[in-house]
């Protein structure tokens, strides 16, 4: 099985909730994320990232909802060796917590031989729901911020950049920042879900093309974005070649961005001014089901090639 | 830090929310449980018990608390040989979640070394919330029911049988099915939480001993229980030590029970008329902090020798 036949699985077993970045039931969504050693993070990773990431993954589902974060739970299985560090996890987990505006009410501790991390986090739908199945063909796809710092920040994490330009090393600073303590975009879900004309939304957590593909896939519709309109991180397009980074695939493909994928009938513009600032859009929704992307005048299919849970 | 510090540390840092059986907010409570393999269950263990019994985990909490369960959460960690059976485990998360009445909303699936069970589930008040905080001194101390098959079926599991009795093999048959599908008193919970005479309730999954000083703890009394009036799991008493258990170890700190254990002013043929089904008295609680054990006729202090997830 992989992730998808999982999830078609639950959905047919559990509930039909089950497909969008959370659960809604009433007014309130649910969403809940197990991050494991070694999968999602290393041992050498510093504690403070750990929690602020495992709290950031959770919130940013419901920012993908358009819901304002209430509360979170939290259940830790700790090896001998993360007894040192708990503690500055879980300052970190409170001061993170603090910044978001929600209390932590549930706690639960066992061993094990792997640091494991599962944050339950619920929201309160505000206006209304997004969802990932609203958009219609004609629709203009946007993007909430610039992409790729993440997945450069990931290949250049204690990397030594010594011998490096000041623009490279700043660039890799800022890469490994967005890498390490990703900011999830509460404000903009809450404000993209009360302009009606925004019909679709997901968060970039498994990369651009993979959520954009799962975004068409609920909406049964197909996408063309323009490769040069995406928003690049930073200095990324220049300095990346020459810190070794394939740019093109941190962009298309890189994960944990947490940037937020929506569809609109407005144009760039105006959804800029009713937001308050600045989306990016890249590209029409179509009604051929295929995921395109345009590139010095050739259009190619688009490919899933983001995170996959279980390659 | 041992268990108590971290959820000191954690009340202190995020929540005096935490410290129940779940967390109270507004009309609804939240409990989140982490099971990992190698700690809570083996590789051996049967999905369909998994899944019943991490399920069952979080419910208990919920029942505890006096709640009707509504929603759960899932988040697993798959490593590659449970990707053959994890399709047997989410029939039964489906089965278990049908026969409590709730709906399983999220489901979250990633990689990992080890088997991780992550469970979250919310429920709500129907009257009020139950705590482990109201008990009062003279309160009579209940058991919902009979105690020690749990750890009895701990021993037993795998092990050959063949050459011992009927009654040897019934009592083991029984032990092992309380060990691998735990029933939460989840109707008892809601029932008890309408008789105002209720002053306080925990579950005992950690062993009668240690649940009843965190209930001791939190009513800031202490108990004192006299181990004739503990009612024993089926035929355990006699078939026990022929088959190598040690009863009162299994009675007094067998965890993994599930049955609550509860305060009231009123008297057990009152109360267990009130409830509609026995429960029964074992002691009372005290003035005076120790937790104490009457036997035969002499009464010492009671340890709290359950489990410790960080033994």
């Amino acid at each position: 099985m992989n992730e998808a036949q999982l999830v078609a699985r639950v959905r047919e077993l559990f509930s039909t909730r089950i497909g969008d970045d959370a659960a809604i039931v009433g007014d309130q969504v649910f969403t809940t994320d197990l991050l494991v050693e070694d999968v999602d993070f290393r041992r050498a990773t510093p504690p403070r990232s750990i929690a602020r990431k495992s709290l950031a993954v959770n919130l940013s589902d419901l920012a993908a909802m358009g819901a304002a974060p209430s509360i979170a739970l939290l259940a830790l299985a700790l090896p001998a060796w993360a007894m040192e560090t708990v503690d500055e996890m879980l300052v970190a987990f409170a001061e993170s917590a603090k910044e978001h505006g929600i209390e932590i009410v549930g706690g639960d501790f066992s061993r094990g031989d792997k640091l494991t991390v599962a944050v339950t986090a619920v929201g309160r739908i505000v206006t209304r729901p997004l969802l990932r199945s609203g958009a219609k063909p004609g629709d203009r796809v946007y993007l909430s911020r610039q992409v790729g710092g993440s997945a450069a920040g990931l290949q250049l994490l204690g990397r030594d950049l010594s011998s490096y330009g000041y623009a490279e090393r700043e660039l890799a600073e800022s890469a490994i920042r967005r890498q390490l303590d990703p900011e999830p975009e509460l404000a903009l879900g809450v404000r993209l879900a009360s302009i009606a004309e925004v019909t679709s939304c997901i968060d970039v957590s498994d990369g651009l093309s993979t959520d954009l593909h799962h975004l068409c896939a609920a909406s049964a519709c197909g996408a063309e974005i323009d490769k040069e309109r995406i928003p690049v991180f930073q200095d990324l397009l220049a300095c990346g070649p020459r810190l070794g980074i394939a740019v093109g695939d941190a962009v298309l493909h890189g994960g944990e961005e947490y940037a937020l994928l929506f569809t609109s009938s407005l144009p760039e513009s105006q959804l800029s001014t009713r937001v308050g600032r600045p989306v990016y859009a890249i590209g029409r929704m179509t009604r051929d089901r295929g995921v395109l992307l345009k590139e010095n005048g050739k259009t190619q299919p688009l490919e899933p090639k983001g995170f996959d849970h279980f390659a």
